[in-house]
């Protein structure tokens, strides 16, 4: 299944990866080259004989690459348990299903936590990479794997800048996008959620300038700042108007608690690396397409034959439908086969994980009439 | 000028303050009372003879009474120059313009930075206040001041949920009241930024649970990302989107550096009392006078004859132009006279504070009509 010789599969620790040594270094955005290379992923499913289904999920940006089965190292059940699952909208008895955890990322991928080449861990001598870098080393392992093109694309949040990367920049290796609860570049809101995140865990004493890892600490106290953070843009407003009067009432300053006690099996703090949240929202946050095309957001997809569909939710204040819209007017106006769908939900930005039929059924319908055009046959074959 | 003989002026380390004795309390929205009660307050122009021509401008979250004048304590200049002085459109030649520090504050009010009855700081023993409480407080101060009805209250951000809760409050003791980047509620991106900025304090351990004057030091790392809060929350987006490029040009994971060399010169975490931000902050995340009206804003308004002018800018994302649109539907189907004003700018929050000359143009001639139906003179009488 490798594609040439200098890529292997391994398994350790519960964590599928696929190593590629000094001979294909990832080349960064930044001119500097990344190597070695480790891609950790996981794939649920089984390809076609045509290697013609493979659907490639892009995680958001705390999340890992067990999207549809439990994380064998934190013990965390699926994160995308609804979309991704045998007869769900992504159905893994028709799609061989992969998600890579992210470059950059902590969960066996290279990033700051990895050990560079001199037996230290990076830490901040870990490169600056931004989204288009992390689609590469997507693409790599893509490759490696010999899947010549992907039948979909999918991602939210932070995944769905991912997959309209993919569509941009390999438009003839993706057939369709989906793009959820995202856009093209990064909103208002959660640039600030990102830099007062940052900020909070660069502030925290155990942070130790980045180099918390080589003494032994982790900086829990800004790690959890970072987390109530995403637990906070998560929220559709009157929500969180609740939550917060509901600590008011208790005479409490914060939240955190209060929102510890709807999610004591987020072990986040213990899970996540201070410094892969550090590069990895600096990442997002640099996220602007239409920025890399002459202000101009339909140049990204000029010429492109990837079918779109753009979903937004209305009570997502993090990534507003507005965002959405604007996404799909550039799709529009670059000639490509696009829809934009705003579910009306109460469930924030979050509604893209919670039970939302609207948007389950929208979906199933676009990877349904998306497979058809493709050709693609209900039953994958064997591999 | 004082009247009854509880409260005395006072002139003291350059703060004028009104100081009300043990027989004066001040009774709390949460039913305790809180006594004795000092309010600082700055005044600009003079009092007619008729004293109906008082302007009370309520001052936002981290500002301070000195609205017109520099601040003798910091000696930061003025905060609202454009708006408030002599040809301004709060013209100080025709007003008499009063700003009080608000309760809770650390400007000279009482809050928890002041001595307890036992002497010691209040510290985390302040009690809980809300917006009502700091108008009430106002309301005593304006009192004291024999001043029976204003002419007109205003403020912008926190300050503008002071002057709604006055017109909603003391309907016949407002005469005019104007609302700028402001609403009838806390909105989500501004609720985020608030609890960030809460935790951040609350995570440095300068803060020691809050009695950090006794210990004589001062949670500065988690105010300044207080402080960064504000700053990020007062841009327009484009801005934001510009300052992040800059920082990660120079791989910077934070705005701090970035930010500070645009305003070295506020001195926010030497002038700011940290325990007064977590109030302050928390009274203004609590705002929703739809909710203390059983879920109907109208009914907050009803039967007053106060006349409302909302200002909103276009790039406010901090407190959007839909914020104001609501206040004005329900202040119409409460039957005031109300206009809505949204005014084209690219500087965010802040454009209140900046120069934007069709702001300063409609505060104008809403000031002006408003005056001439009160039957103003355009001179102020002596006092």
């Amino acid at each position: 299944m490798i594609h040439g010789s200098s890529a292997k599969i391994q398994a350790a620790g519960g964590l599928r990866t696929l190593a590629f040594d000094a001979g294909t270094p990832l080349h960064l955005s930044n001119g500097e080259t990344l190597s070695p290379l480790t891609m950790a992923f996981e794939s649920y499913g089984a390809l076609n004989a045509e290697r013609s289904n493979a659907v490639l999920v892009c995680h958001g940006l705390t999340g890992d690459q067990f999207v549809a089965g439990p994380n064998p190292v934190t013990g965390r059940p699926a994160w995308w348990p609804r979309i991704v699952g045998p007869g769900r909208p992504i159905d893994t008895n028709r799609f061989y299903v992969l998600c890579a955890n992210a470059l950059g990322g902590s969960m066996g991928s290279t990033g700051p936590a990895s050990q560079a080449p001199d037996g230290k861990p990076y830490g901040l001598r870990f490169a600056p990479v931004n989204v288009a870098d992390i689609v590469r080393a997507q693409s790599m392992l893509i490759e490696a794997l010999d899947i010549e093109s992907l039948f979909m694309v999918i991602g939210a949040g932070f995944g769905g800048m991912q997959a309209l990367q993919w569509a941009s920049a390999y438009p003839k290796r993706v057939f369709a996008c989906a793009t959820v609860a995202s856009g093209a570049r990064q909103t208002a809101p959660a640039l600030a959620l990102s830099e007062l995140s940052r900020q909070a865990i660069m502030a925290d004493p155990d942070w130790r300038g980045g180099s918390y890892l080589a003494h032994g600490v982790r900086p829990t106290k800004g790690l959890s700042v970072a987390r109530t953070a995403a637990q906070i843009g998560s929220l559709a407003e009157p929500a969180l108007r609740s939550a917060f009067a509901a600590a008011a009432a208790k005479e409490r300053f914060a939240l955190a608690s209060q929102l510890d006690e709807a999610s004591k099996t987020s072990a986040f703090v213990d899970r996540f690396d201070a410094n892969s949240f550090l590069y990895l929202s600096r990442a997002a946050d640099g996220f602007d397409l239409a920025a890399d095309f002459g202000g101009n957001l339909a140049n990204a997809f000029a010429r492109a034959a990837t079918r779109h569909c753009v979903f937004a939710f209305s009570s997502d204040w993090r990534c507003p439908p507005e965002e959405g819209r604007r996404l799909a007017r550039a799709l529009l106006a670059a000639g490509a086969d696009a829809a934009f769908i705003e579910i009306n939900s109460d469930k924030g930005h979050d509604a893209h994980l919670e039970e939302e039929t609207q948007f389950e059924a929208s979906l199933t319908g676009f990877v349904d009439a998306s497979a058809a055009i493709r050709g693609l046959s209900l039953q994958a074959g064997a591999n």
